[in-house]
């Protein structure tokens, strides 16, 4: 492989591989700017992606493109980084080479930021029926299931039919099932209304299906009612205290497990449509470098974030475990982007012979998310010197978008996506509409006449 | 099927049954506008697609949601019209009934707009070596192929492999061909040039293969030349009179048919991204209902665009071959909004009562391609009362990129396409640089290491 031959030429530089590009790789790759490493930055997609508007391309919102960006074009100033597309299968620590599918690279510090997937708690063969979003080919996926839905209720005959394609079900009450649920009302409700004849979209029924006791519960209480609330005024149907127990191409089982509210036993909703946000597992960094790991899959890492016993090897972001005044952190955008530019700082440090930087300390700026129109929650327990902040409604929502804007990578995306987003507010419009035949792959459609493509 | 349920209900009113929403299907459907009938447009994808700007999205300028809208928004407002997402397999002209896969459709007028597709003139087998471009997944097909070649090309050891993948073939010199072969030019000399480490994109070979004596054959042979000037001039291989004789992953074979310009013989140009423009064999339409075709497949229409001995179905579009003042009508946009504006005009003045107008005739606005950076070829003979126009460079190209926003449906959405080129043309930048594993299918990639993904 051309990228081991070439560093070889900047031996005397020590080799940093960093391994995903998501927000922890690309901030660890650009704290490292014009430090004396050769940096290779290594992921299987050519794009970096800014996940927390991944909703927004799901429910046709945004396209890919105004989310993403190619991770070539971000470091392509940055003159000590290479960025190389390929897909790495393992680690070999004792020859200290990174196994891809396009040949062995060779490191010397090594940071692995390779994020996290969807965990089915071992009912790996739901996925087929309850996508998740993760990457843009998920959300791609997922805006097909929801578009064709439609398109599949205004030509059913049947009422009953015609009822299981007009039934959403979001499985897991945190952001972005949250998220979903309300873009999906918001598109039944005002998008979608003029565009058939024979369904009246807004009969759409959505159900937000949380195990919990509340919705959004790394929110307070109070937050979580209010949202709740916002929901269930725009059409959700939510759901909390109830469990899935099964998930096939009929819908969804629930268990109620809280007898109080809603009866014991079992019900079943019939549904095409399962959108999963349930749970996350890491992706498996721990086991090619031998670290600890907790329950989920990811690796406890030391104080300075580098695995025990390897202080070459850094894992951080959704990957890592990091428990701080006794708590884990939280498996969101910031953690990751702290977290890669506190281990840029300890790689410079390190090798320019400088002493390492304390260990890590995650600096939370609050919890956001959006519910839907003109409606978000901000919560920031009291720490750092702040005081205690909770909002909802307006004021958050506004929140959330100059965030969500002023964080979006890709720079120049900023504009077109801020007018999409006006464009949509004002007329209800989605130009993100399309249906693209043949391009996802393993969409499910259980209709008697054809029989839909699979290639996963 | 509830469609045809339903029709049942307005019965009185009769049904015309449009198949096909791209130009000609659309503006057929949108000339009948609060006219007496029952509408029902069909179509196998939900969106119309600007197909003239189709190059864009293969060459990751615009995103495929920027050049196409779904096709129940445009209609949302026309009460007599309802869209129904189907795929057509035949007609039956003796009961009057369309056949999906969605079942029957009864129609009591029928208007067939369904294209063309891209013909290998008996070489079917070259299509997954040499893809071409017709619809959204193509584009994307192409996109990826495209980029993921500079990325293997990145990565590649041996300088030969490497010269593989950074030679492009193009295999037809109209438009189509003449835009890529700019665009990939472009992309090479500029967007990517900062990207790479290992590679110079600027050494990228672009070869443009037309068979015939010149480029650009519609237009005058004086701009013919200036287009192959430029190009030449912008680094691109043009090489007129010589023939493909073979496609395969390796690359193509060219024939030189004019021994005078490039000696006799076979030559091999070793490419993996080859692109197909070469020529278009219109849908089964014609066969469908027994029309009289011409050798590409086209359906020879009577003057009123009707089908010979079927008053009560019409064919146009790129579906349609019909002859004005002893010429065929170019296959381009323009014909199929001119004819489906007519063909509205007679199914208007048929069931309202009154006489038919005039028989069909093209208004030629003239012939316009972008060839590349501030340049463009405009050229519009003596007829119809104006003068002979000829242009080329800047001025054309000014028109150009005027008459595209100015036509682009989807209305809001030249607002964004506007900035989005404003900003690639001050930046040289490309916003819609994804490869996005998994999404396409049928891509075709050599390498050792991994087979790609095929579900078509």
């Amino acid at each position: 492989m051309r990228a081991f031959a070439n560093q070889g030429n900047r031996a005397r530089r020590p080799r940093v591989v960093i391994v995903g590009g998501g927000f922890g790789g690309l901030y660890a790759a650009k704290g490292l700017k014009g430090a004396p490493v050769a940096i290779t930055l290594l992921d299987r997609n050519n794009h970096h992606l800014f996940q927390p508007l991944l909703y927004q391309v799901a429910t046709a919102g945004l396209s890919p493109e105004q989310i993403a960006a190619p991770i070539r074009s971000i470091l392509s100033r940055q003159q000590n980084a290479e960025v190389v597309m390929a897909e790495v299968v393992g680690v070999d620590t004792q020859r200290q080479r990174v196994l891809t599918d396009r040949g062995e690279i060779p490191y010397d510090i090594l940071v692995l930021a390779t994020g996290s997937r969807h965990s089915y708690f071992g009912h790996e063969e739901w996925e087929r029926f309850a996508p998740g979003l993760k990457e843009i080919t998920d959300a791609m996926d997922v805006r097909q299931r929801i578009l064709t839905a439609f398109e599949m209720a205004e030509v059913e005959e049947s009422a009953e039919a015609r009822e299981r394609w007009l039934t959403f079900v979001l499985v897991g009450g945190g952001p972005t099932g949250v998220e979903m649920a309300g873009q999906i009302a918001e598109m039944a409700r005002f998008t979608l209304v003029r565009d058939f004849r024979h369904i009246d979209s807004r009969s759409a029924r959505i159900v937000l299906v949380e195990a919990g006791p509340r919705i959004l519960p790394s929110f307070h209480p109070e937050l979580s009612a209010a949202a709740t609330r916002f929901l269930a005024h725009n059409g959700v149907e939510v759901r909390t205290g109830v469990k899935v127990t099964h998930i096939d191409q009929e819908g969804v089982v629930l268990e109620t497990s809280l007898p109080a509210t809603h009866g014991q036993g079992e019900e079943r909703i019939y549904s095409h449509t399962v959108i999963w946000s349930a749970g996350n597992r890491a992706s498996p960094a721990a086991r090619w470098v031998g670290a600890p790991t907790d329950r989920m899959g990811r690796a406890k890492v030391a104080p300075d974030l580098s695995v025990p016993g390897h202080p070459e090897i850094f894992i951080i972001g959704d990957a890592a475990y990091f428990e701080q005044d006794g708590k884990p952190l939280p498996a969101v955008a910031p953690t990751a982007i702290q977290m890669g530019t506190y281990v840029a700082k300890v790689i410079r440090a390190r090798v320019e012979g400088r002493p390492q930087p304390p260990t890590f300390r995650y600096f939370d700026k609050g919890d956001l998310a959006t519910v839907g129109r003109h409606f978000a929650v901000f919560c920031r327990e009291r720490g750092g010197g702040f005081p205690r902040v909770r909002l909802k409604g307006f004021i958050a929502w506004a929140l959330w978008l100059s965030v969500h804007i002023y964080f979006l990578i890709g720079f120049a995306n900023r504009l077109l996506v801020m007018l999409n987003w006006a464009r949509a507010y004002f007329t209800y419009g989605r130009g993100a509409r399309l249906i693209i035949r043949g391009v996802v792959c393993g969409q499910h459609r259980p209709s008697e006449e054809e029989s839909a493509p699979v290639c996963r």
